[in-house]
């Protein structure tokens, strides 16, 4: 397969790189780093991006962030950080992306657990998982060709300490969990699932 | 209560502004109706907007609308506009709203059935409200002065026939049954709850 992995030097995407590394074409892509490089913010970049690219089985996004801090000094411009990055980034490589995947290819994106499971700084991110949970089960059935969606919903990794302070009383979860969540959606046959590592 | 409706002449608003009437100081707002005019869709306008109204005791939000449409042909810039509208607009009322409400007052916001439950061209209003309901679980948490926020989730509501055709299968829901769930969360003391109506 010909897999795609947007964020592949990150925490999580160096290690589900190097699970697929190997055994598939592997193009990894990132904001400075990676084969290619790609700013999920801009939709002109992601454009290009595919038309680098070319057809694909398969896309992996580990990518997008978000803002992190109190809810009674949070501004519009803060919340809309994580909205254009983690959600609309995610969100625009599928909408661009659904005209370059090859028929039965896959896309993998990445929420996590503060979609239903807060914490105290986390609005934010909270909105943008649940959002990108739900675009999943609806993108699901909305795609054609027999391409597939999913979304991995990771709880606090044990590989970013410094969120642990962030998530009081959560047990970090394997790496080895999680990337297991990114090879059971790129690899199997599922679509429209929230694939919970919690 | 001095309770603000937006929304209040829409097809959910006018029942829900009609129930809270007669026993509650109202300030119905609209785009273009109500007692006071707001843009959701601009921060500066919802700024100006609670300036007249002051300081206030709970806020009922029945506005916002998304891109309904085929996956295969929905643009960023269509997916955009729910973003901007029924999510961003309404987060917005409570991120500028928060520093004007009194102690113990509560917001109630609308999202919906596809959040969990999607319809063949709802991939944009599946996403908004997947990502109102966890935002209003994680807004609980960090609002202050005991403030509450809640989501009413109703289905394809009775009032609406235009949508039947768009959700095959649904049943429609009772006018009454939807009024009930925001008077429960003006009302009543719960927060950080999504009521669903289906």
């Amino acid at each position: 397969m010909k897999i795609i992995i947007v964020g592949a030097t990150g925490t999580l995407g160096k290690k589900v790189t190097a699970a697929l590394q190997g055994q598939h074409q592997i193009i990894t892509a990132g904001s400075k780093s990676g084969d290619l490089q790609v700013d999920i913010i801009s939709t002109e970049s992601i454009e290009a991006f595919y038309k680098k690219t070319g057809k694909f089985d398969a896309l992996v996004s580990v990518t997008g962030s978000g803002h992190f801090g109190p809810l009674n000094t949070m501004t519009p411009n803060d919340f809309k950080k994580g909205i254009d990055s983690k959600l609309m980034g995610q969100v625009n490589l599928v909408l661009i992306g659904q005209h370059y995947i090859n028929p039965k290819g896959s896309f993998t994106l990445t929420s996590g657990i503060l979609s239903n499971d807060p914490v105290l700084y986390g609005a934010n991110l909270s909105t943008v998982n649940g959002a990108l949970n739900s675009f999943v089960i609806a993108a699901a059935i909305g795609l054609e060709n027999d391409v597939r969606i999913n979304a991995i919903s990771p709880g606090v990794v044990e590989d970013s300490p410094g969120y642990f302070d962030a998530f009081p009383g959560h047990i970090p979860v394997t790496m080895d969990r999680v990337v297991a969540g990114y090879l059971r959606s790129v690899l199997g046959a599922g679509t429209g699932q929230v694939v919970e590592i919690f």
